[in-house]
């Protein structure tokens, strides 16, 4: 089996963008956790980030034309703007779990509405990059 | 490390109530995993379901009272309804992860709104009853 | 045939609270023209109250339980704010006619939206204890 | 006594537009079961139908001026948008109870709202043709 | 000068719906006093009164083919839900004076809003029948 | 009997503030007309400006207070936005009409709503000074 | 093959009211040149224009009794406010598409709504008279 | 002369819960000092806690029937969300103050709408525990 | 310790203007009461009114130059539209606490909402009069 | 004459994304059909696709420096997101026809809305691929 | 060239009004920088202030009637409340600009809004005082 | 001392598109002027464009990392619609300030609201190509 690990705008920045809300742990170190984890079920992920909304969206058709297995997505800001990618995910077959680092309920009332949560399998959001490991792991044995 | 499973209205008929959306575990199985998950990390868990608004409060705090160490809610209906349950969350120093059976974010404009999720830790919507477990192993080892 | 009918928060003062609003009859009253009816019809009607949302929930569980034919509820002020009796009644197979005794809609704008509504046969208003009668031939010969 | 049954826009075709929706009863078929209830009380009762919003205002006060003991109204698509038949309604001391044959609260949010029920004495919705029967009855027993 | 006085649903009731609304002159009294003003300044006025929007609109364009020099027109609740009239108003080069014979903001909430006034002259409210005598004076010396 | 012409905030600048929408007729000019009408029907009408809201409500209370027998008033932007002018209105006997010069309707949202109109008898818009008059008429004969 | 063109409120001014807003061509010549491109491909159309909600709401009922293919509908500002247009839309199996000459969406917010195009086949907006005979080639040859 | 003090959900925390929202005051401490209070006036005074909204209900009914003189409540989080109260409260000849410890319009807006406000007599927000005293005084000498 | 009472708008007509909502004391009576109870604990009020919205927010910046110890504050209608007394208020350092007489909650939607609650200690509504004496005990001894 | 034909995101997958909705016909299939339709009237029309909303831009003022007469957009889901867009097709001189292959105002309630749609000539919706030949024909002989 | 510098409510208190937010610069300190710039154009600038909303509406029209150049305008709270301000605004040819301290779009709602702005020449928020000699240098070189 | 000055979608036409709105300026021009003024402080300016709203989130963490002082932005439209700009303004210590040319509180009404003032310094619209100018002078003195 084999996974992507997809993250949206601003994320290139982790671990070092506002540390208190997104914690310490780098882009890297989130991915090179989940490619531990996936190993462990013999399965692999790839990881992706862009800040270009048109890139996420045909990294997700790219997904979809190679045989990927589920996509893990942390949209960023476009989770509350983009149309686009929600249009994007419902075109594929691929299952898709959206994931947020911080819990985007405590936040500004504009972080509470999803467009991509009624077209992805599930939503984790305020476990910290925990959330990415519980969402590959609902691929690999949910 | 003990923890607490906290079912709200209408869980009780898990398994027997629209199947297509919440699927065909029951309570019981559902808690058995659960049980099981919390011993293999030395940890224990107990499970309480009830339809009482009042009822659900009254646990919370009685869960602060014994140190429980975190609580597992699925408030059901009342996510959308009961400051009252915010409240309470709020007042005690037990951690919270609200979960959800269902894509709730799929569903009806007011089942997209939770009173509860913005003094919890997190939110697990759509991973059927494998949300629980994720909730449960974020107090594990998360 | 065996139905149930079922009365929410305050109508147990019924006859007493606001006569202008509900007219003079008591609950003991109105209990006493249904079982009558279903009487004629060689049916028979439950006929239980409570202030308490939770065990209005469990009291709609039991009647699907129990076999009960149809339901004829009366949820009071619950109508307006209570999601959980809404999954309650679409969580079981007993047809429910949901009755108001006063015109809802001659008053405040909050008591014009039910939620229990859209999973209820249909809603009876402002036909005063009238409306109960006419939701019980409903199920014995509509 | 003398009732009167007014239907409003689009009843004309009762049986044959969306019959998932309206049932297969012809609006004839119901005038007809309305007219023998009628009788059973020595009563009787008129049935009229247009698709045009003023002449519904001209028969209602028509059934003013003739000495009509209660209108049976089920008006249409006008319920959510005629103020001007509010106004009329509102304008005859003829009691009127309004009637929908399908459940209004279980399709499109404009289909919520009455402007007519709040100066109606209540209203009907949901129980297909038994509605009017059982507003007639009301009249003559209620 | 030649105007026209145009009443809309439900005004061929004045003076015996709801006298404490709108007052016990009659449209005919009513019509009676325009005239007799009318004719100390040498005008003439026709009077036309119906319950059918669409009726309405005709006579508007009519009084546009036949010269007229001003309307007054109460469109009773048309005012609040007639984009059509509003049209027909936008699209003759007769000048239109919107009149209500009771104080419209004083009452619900629907009736503050008028599609029509947009397109008239101005608006006279509240001042009972003599608002449109107000309204004709305008035209004849205003 | 004696008068009230009451100005709010800006219409000391009549004749010359945005003329094309306010007309060239000054303030002065206005008072002058209706002294005139007043005189023809042997009554009397003094003329008060204020930019100031607390000075608007103390010369109301004056006028009920030297019994004043109606107050003509352009409240000017604190129609809109006035809630102690409302209260003020209501809190004396004295009847007020309320005018404005231009078509309130015709321009941005925020002027189409009046605090005042539900407690004033009536409200004349758009009629230009004309509508002044037709007040004070309405007064003097209405 | 046989097609309806329906026009709605004051449409029968087309080409004297508004010019500017909706062009020089009159009903008749519309109707002339849509006669002509239906001929091109041995078809017919008929042509009709009404003010009255309640006559359009017949025609579409009868156009479904003769067997029309489909119609070519511009509802005017019913488009905007008539549920009841809606309802015998959806009430036939004839595909409707809906016109209108002004681009809508560059005029008031009012119109921007539709509740017609949902239940149409699909919508034209401000091509002129040009979206006629856009729709009536979609259905010759679409 | 008897009163009852009657709190809400949560208030059995007073005191433990936020305290530096709602102070150190425990609930027994409160009580004691409104009991000292009464019988500074020769009146007594019951008081009651619960979480759970249909008891409230009951024992607002309670008190209706055992004759006492006034109850100060505090619902604490059901003043956002209970019809049902509301409905009791109006049920009952007994007067009823609302109190609220924190100033409920510094916090979150969904806690500045109070259901029950309006049936009652009043509501004292933001006076800490004094308020109760206050409400209390209200009774007693006001 | 010395304090202010501070009414605004229309509160001069206390106990002339609408009695029924008001009740008889005039603002005279009501100082006089203040005045014996701040002596009651050797301390001194003093009273101001105005209706000038910009005269209210200079005493309040002089009760602060001056030392006054608590403002209790009857905004009346500015309430509800002075962002400008809010920013006074959270400009002092005087603690203020708002004073309505009336049950603003029974009256009209826009009488609800107060600008200043959320900057002052606390409010008091609908105990009339005895409002002021609780506001100031507050101060002497809360 | 030379047309540009410009579509936006997850057009890419026209043909092959949720056929139900967007028809079997892929994105080469439909620029063949549309240079076949400019042959005919010795036209030429050059397509282009984009996920990028920059991109989009970018071409759009391309198209205005070369000269094109005329731009067939479908904007995809930038249609209700994109202002950038719109400033762009506002600030050049080519005219601009939306498109839309599925009926959006059948669809979810933020499809129903475009910012494009006021700085275009106008719009069609729902006719399928056919949509993208009437607007071609529109420019080439409209 | 002569301006003028016109503060509103509040702003007699810079300095001492809220250091945190507005600074420690006064009134007098503001004006003297002002005073300074405008000499290095050869220009000269009066400043005024006041907390009544009708003294700022004057001194408006005087500007207008004594040829002042520009106007410096920091409305305070009136910004967000005031249409009679918007109006003089309007109905004067000098131009205005609008300056806040603070950045109001990082405060609460209701100050994201101004009615003020869409009659100014343009707005400085956030900058300090800094803001002021801005504008003022705008009127001066820009 | 290092600035960056970014521009976004659109205004690389500037000059061109919309001169009536935007100016004659082109963006070379307006540069030009920014880099002269910043050498009159010693300072240096960098001038970047993109209709990308990813490229433009790039920019300003290169901005972050190359350690620049300041950034002048004119997010263009992104202003009203881009949450993943506002992120990454939060997510560096970068001081920002928002400048508009046109004054956008004068066109629509979803020009009005701005996601990435409250993270930015302050803001300045209207004041043409002179508020560039501004803010770079409030980076260089202010």
């Amino acid at each position: 089996m084999n996974y992507l690990c997809l993250n949206g705008p601003n994320l290139n920045r982790l671990g070092k963008r506002e540390p208190a809300v997104y914690g310490h742990t780098t882009l890297r170190d989130l991915e090179s956790q989940l490619k531990v984890l996936a190993a462990e079920f013999n399965a692999s992920i790839d990881c992706k980030q862009s800040n270009v909304e048109g890139q996420l969206i045909d990294w997700i058709y790219e997904a979809e034309d190679t045989g990927v297995d589920g996509i893990i997505f942390n949209p960023g800001a476009y989770t509350h703007t983009s149309i686009a990618l929600r249009d994007a995910i419902a075109g594929v077959s691929v299952p898709v779990i959206e994931v947020h680092i911080s819990n985007v309920h405590k936040r500004e009332e504009f972080r509470h509405h999803s467009y991509l949560a009624p077209v992805c399998v599930g939503q984790i959001t305020g476990l910290g990059t925990f959330g990415y490991s519980a969402a590959l792991r609902m691929f690999l044995e949910g």
